[in-house]
């Protein structure tokens, strides 16, 4: 069998932030699966066949790639940011993992990339600059008592706090209420990054205390980094920095 | 003023995993300030001075990158992974903020990279494919019983556990320590994933349930993920998968 399949990160947007490696995985690929704009980030070529697929679907879509794999195609699982982080690796493990036994000896790899938290961190400062988590505040895989939970002991934790999907179009709620919880529980001062499309054209960035946040300063294209009681912004003409500094007393 | 301040995380130790940005910023510098190690990975060249410092010098390797790109010179400051997690951002936002005035009006910008928890766990599979966070072991910056509460607090969020400079020779006793207290609040079947020199030549994987798992296992170049309660393992005539799948009922 000479197939393959990786499953690559293609960072959060600029091209500047897709690794080599990733790069020449997609120049030996015969076949691309995603969701419909990453695949679009691939630029199409003779021998190369595209396999955009809507979102909500990952379970079929990484039994696809494996199946394919499987066959003898070279075939590379696109996602945004890292691969490892609230992306396609988990998913294609679990299709795996169910799978026939065969899918078992496929030659697999995961490519990491930049991840959303890291692109938005980097271009804010450095507010991931101490201990932190990664929470993903969408519902659809796990109950929203849990997340409300890791969001509490986050915050009894002092974690600087980095959200994944914070609000969608058919989820308005959930972000409104983290941002109640954390209110609650950081008091009205703690600082809240807002980074819409971070190392894009559309790139926004917006350092608020958490009095000033409001929900629809949110949207799916927006990593949320709320700081620690650590966290701090330093003023200066051009845009202030926000980061954690490294010591604790 | 025309000199600038970049802040680059060269990544895991792959060259495939440096990004087109961090490289354009070495090839455009006149100065590389870093870690000995880590500098030791730039190319000399005509027109580039390389300034490596010891380790523990932080505070005065930031500030001597910065009065150098105050005065006019292109500073690239290195660091291994992503250089806001646990690393040199911080330390330059620190001094920054310490220092004279002057500085803030420095062009200033932090480059991401791979950090040694993501390329680990693409090494492994998905371990961190559901929530989690990143705990630096280290207990130079913070006392240890704030790292011990963290990991209570962790474990009671059933977060994946990435920790970062689990060892030292200067610190053995902490990371015995976390195996304790991991053993007495998760049980011996948690996996844990040892991941030494990923992307190196020296790259060592070694995936074991805490029962089995001892101090010596890790070292400073030794990245260790504790897997949440939802980690399994797909076992197969290849290399094993740890993965976390999305889903929590």
């Amino acid at each position: 069998m000479s197939g393959w399949l990786m499953v690559a990160g293609l960072g959060p947007g600029s091209e500047a932030l897709v690794t080599p490696e990733v790069t020449a995985a997609l120049v030996q690929a015969t076949d691309i699966v995603g969701y419909i704009p990453y695949v679009a980030r691939v630029a199409p070529r003779e021998g190369l066949t595209l396999h955009p697929t809507d979102n909500r679907v990952e379970g079929e879509r990484a039994a696809h790639a494996l199946a394919m794999a499987a066959a003898g195609r070279r075939v590379v699982v696109v996602s945004s940011g890292d691969p490892g982080v609230f992306a396609m690796a988990a998913a294609v493990f679990e299709a795996l993992e169910a799978g026939p036994e065969a899918w078992r000896d496929i030659d697999i790899r995961v490519l990491p990339g930049i991840t959303a938290m890291l692109a938005a961190s980097a271009r804010a400062g450095a507010p991931l600059g101490h201990d932190f988590c990664a929470i993903n505040l969408s519902d659809n895989l796990k109950p929203w008592e849990l997340i409300e939970r890791r969001l509490r002991l986050a915050v009894e934790a002092d974690f600087a706090i980095a959200l994944y999907n914070p609000r969608s179009k058919a989820r308005p709620e959930g972000f409104a209420r983290t941002l109640d919880l954390l209110r609650e529980t950081c008091g009205d001062d703690r600082l809240i990054l807002f980074a819409r499309a971070v190392s894009t054209p559309e790139e926004v960035l917006n350092i608020v205390p958490l009095s000033q946040a409001k929900p629809d300063m949110a949207d799916m294209r927006t990593m949320v980094i709320i700081g620690s009681s650590q966290t701090r912004v330093i003023p200066r003409a051009g845009a202030p920095i926000l980061y954690t500094p490294r010591s604790v007393a």
